[in-house]
């Protein structure tokens, strides 16, 4: 599907029918849109959780203020970003992307010197809600991705991310839950808002030109 | 174009051709997808501006560490997004909510009347790093939607806000410079990012499946 079509056909999805799975092969493709996604210096501070083990989603609805959705969907996804930028995670992006590009050893010595002088002072929680925000790209080209492929999702916020984190053991990894995204397929005769018009700013609210 | 083929064509475009325009048609399906991005419970808390102006894009410029592809490209597209949450603001989107729904006048009454206990107390810095996250979601549909019409772009963080917000009046506003967006062709023969590899997390290091 075009892209615009997908996200005019996307909406929250507030009831998802449990008997439906999404095939394996287009939760790939959604999570494959998520590590496509671009960084800020190319540094990926994020990673992606798929879970589709029913007892951890029961308890993750708890921790998501009841919200049955998590329960329902098919899989659930968790971005979790980096709790704080290190020298050694630049350095290991680094690594990676030297060997990939085929360069000198030493090909980007000067760029992640430049990095680790910004980042490695600043306070954690500066550097957490920076890779947070890095996340959230990722997070929305699944939502385009999954919306592409006709498969519904719902993005998320609203949950206590400390417990997100214990039940994913995120912390010794060093991660924070950023967003949760079920995917899954609707439950279009028990979902109050799939008939609600979807409502926007209008452009001329929006939007200014300035040529 | 299909979404990940998309995402695999695009990459951060470091050098633009200045005599290549993208046409308003392709414009404005950009910001359509922007437009239609989902924000934590509706409020979308931004705006976006496309500037043409040669003059404020030279300034801009400057306020971008000198980085030319400000300059060179096509369109710069200002991602800003609310400073703060007010009850006015609140109000209002819900107003045209309500509108657009047909619904009540006291539709959403006590779901406005939550948010504003939610936010309003908050200090304005932790609103606007809330808008700011919603505000990426959209500058993600972006990218996606011009890679998808084969349009270049650029991320970029990498301005002095401060700069921005004065030479679009941000401030008068109430909203605050979050990522620009430039986009426009490629100049090939002179971009040094466009023939290097693009290099990510492979999959085993970058996603957990729990089953």
């Amino acid at each position: 599907m075009e892209i615009l079509d997908a996200l005019k056909w996307r909406y929250a999805t507030k009831k998802y029918d449990p008997s439906k799975k999404v095939d394996q092969e287009l939760v790939d493709k959604i999570v494959e849109a998520t590590r496509l996604a671009p960084t800020s210096s190319g540094l990926q501070p994020f990673e992606v959780f798929v879970i589709t083990n029913q007892e951890l989603k029961n308890k993750i609805v708890t921790s998501a203020h009841g919200q049955e959705i998590v329960a329902d969907c098919s899989h659930l996804l968790v971005f979790a970003a980096w709790d704080n930028y290190t020298a050694e995670r630049i350095d290991q992006i680094y690594a990676l992307t030297t060997t990939g590009r085929e360069q000198p050893a030493d090909r980007y010595q000067a760029y992640t010197d430049r990095l680790k002088s910004m980042y490695l002072d600043r306070p954690a929680e500066v550097n957490s809600a920076h890779t947070a925000r890095q996340a959230y790209i990722a997070f929305a080209f699944a939502m385009a991705e999954a919306a592409s492929l006709k498969v519904d999702s719902t993005p998320m916020e609203g949950f206590i991310n400390e417990e997100v984190d214990e039940l994913l053991h995120l912390k010794e990894k060093g991660l924070k839950s950023v967003t949760l995204l079920p995917i899954g397929y609707r439950d279009e005769a028990n979902d109050w808002l799939v008939n609600l018009k979807k409502v926007r700013n209008p452009k001329e609210k929006f939007v200014t030109e300035i040529a």
